[in-house]
């Protein structure tokens, strides 16, 4: 990043001797040759302005963000008007959450909420295969827009974001989980992504496979996939044919 | 801003004579001196990857804030449990609103509502002196953090702004009437900021009225605030003092 440390260039500061030219750098301020020659200084100046402009953007959009969040409805329930039931763990609190929230957030909430259905009658909405913990980061984040993540809440919340179709979330948890992928979850990635659509964590794993080709056969995670899910099995080793047949038109072989 | 056209600079570029030493710029690809030399090539590129950065930023900001917008009550006024009233408009219709948006938004309504004060029991706020359309706007800002602004409706949100505390309305508005400042609406803006302590504003109006002192008291705005507000009129030449003793000092004088 530019430091904005400007020095005004002066003739001095070039030897006359052509095969020494050196200018210096008004950013780093270190000397450079032509060879190493970047920007002229109108380019330089220009550039300077648009990232300043972009620092003013981002200022802005972070403080509408903060204006925008909503405080958790489990910090402040005094004007809550449903509640939200892991369904399959009776000991579990309810959560207390607005209608106009998840509305707002949820286009499955919002049929089920704006017809009347007996979600909206009894305004108790029952989350199946749920944790106490996942569904409460889950209502959080539709207040919120943030969530802390670890490898597991990540899955979970994905997943609630599918089958709630709250994008944001969905994206959320898969850039989470993109950014942890190695070869030791990649297969297990692979086939989760492939489960719940997640098709930008399902690339991903995809091509964290292709790099491991060889290893493919002796991981535990492969032998269990081609035992539970063999279509999508063949679907690894498609994407290898192709990937081969097209390295070898290139080669024009 | 930098175009990214790269060229990448060969020796062939410059002339052997040093009086005639140019370099190709990388960005606007223009040959240049070394009297305009600006970045060396690392720092052009990093400030490349900077603006990169900046560009995935604003668009996660972008897409926070389009997830964290709520629907205007207007749109959707099926789940709102109270109604917010213009007092002196006795024909106009209510405006629904979540009480639990308003207490997220302003520590005035989150008194009145969290507290057992009349509004909260009986679901109606009134709001005195204010339009229709005003206080339409007003609530539609709490759900969107956007307004359609003109200088009559920018006015009128920054007064609201700040009855009920909601700073981030005020400094858009602020921002708004600032942008729109000229020598015609100097005195009345300088005049209403200070009314509703809009600092920026009043600065901003300040700073206008100083560039125009020749005009001043030929100004009818000017020979109304000495009738109206004559210490603030004493501001203004009080800073305009301030002024002249600085510049006197700086010349030294």
């Amino acid at each position: 990043m530019p430091r904005h440390r400007c020095t005004v260039y002066s003739e001095s500061d070039y030897d006359d001797d052509d095969d020494n030219v050196t200018m210096r750098c008004l950013s780093c301020e270190d000397d450079y040759d032509p060879d190493d020659a970047g920007t002229c200084k109108e380019c330089y100046d220009e550039a300077n302005e648009t990232e300043e402009e972009f620092k003013r953007q981002i200022q802005d959009l972070k403080s509408k963000v903060s204006f925008l969040t909503l405080a958790s409805p489990l910090d402040a329930p005094s004007t809550t008007d449903l509640v939200l039931l892991p369904s399959g763990d009776s000991f579990s609190p309810s959560i207390p959450a607005h209608k106009a929230v998840l509305v707002s957030r949820s286009p499955v909430f919002r049929a089920m909420l704006e017809n009347d259905m007996e979600e909206s009658r009894s305004g108790t909405i029952k989350i199946a295969d749920v944790s106490y913990d996942a569904l409460r980061a889950f209502v959080n984040y539709l207040y919120t827009a943030e969530a802390c993540l670890d490898n597991q809440m990540a899955c979970n919340l994905l997943v609630l974001g599918e089958k709630y179709q709250v994008k944001h979330l969905k994206a959320y948890c898969e850039k989470y989980l993109i950014s942890k992928l190695n070869w030791e979850k990649a297969i297990v990635n692979f086939a989760f992504a492939h489960q719940h659509n997640a098709n930008q964590l399902q690339d991903a794993a995809l091509a964290v496979i292709m790099e491991n080709m060889d290893n493919l056969t002796k991981n535990e995670d492969y032998t269990e996939l081609v035992e539970t899910n063999p279509r999508l099995v063949v679907e690894i080793y498609e994407a290898y044919l192709a990937k081969q047949v097209n390295t070898a038109a290139t080669l024009g072989l």
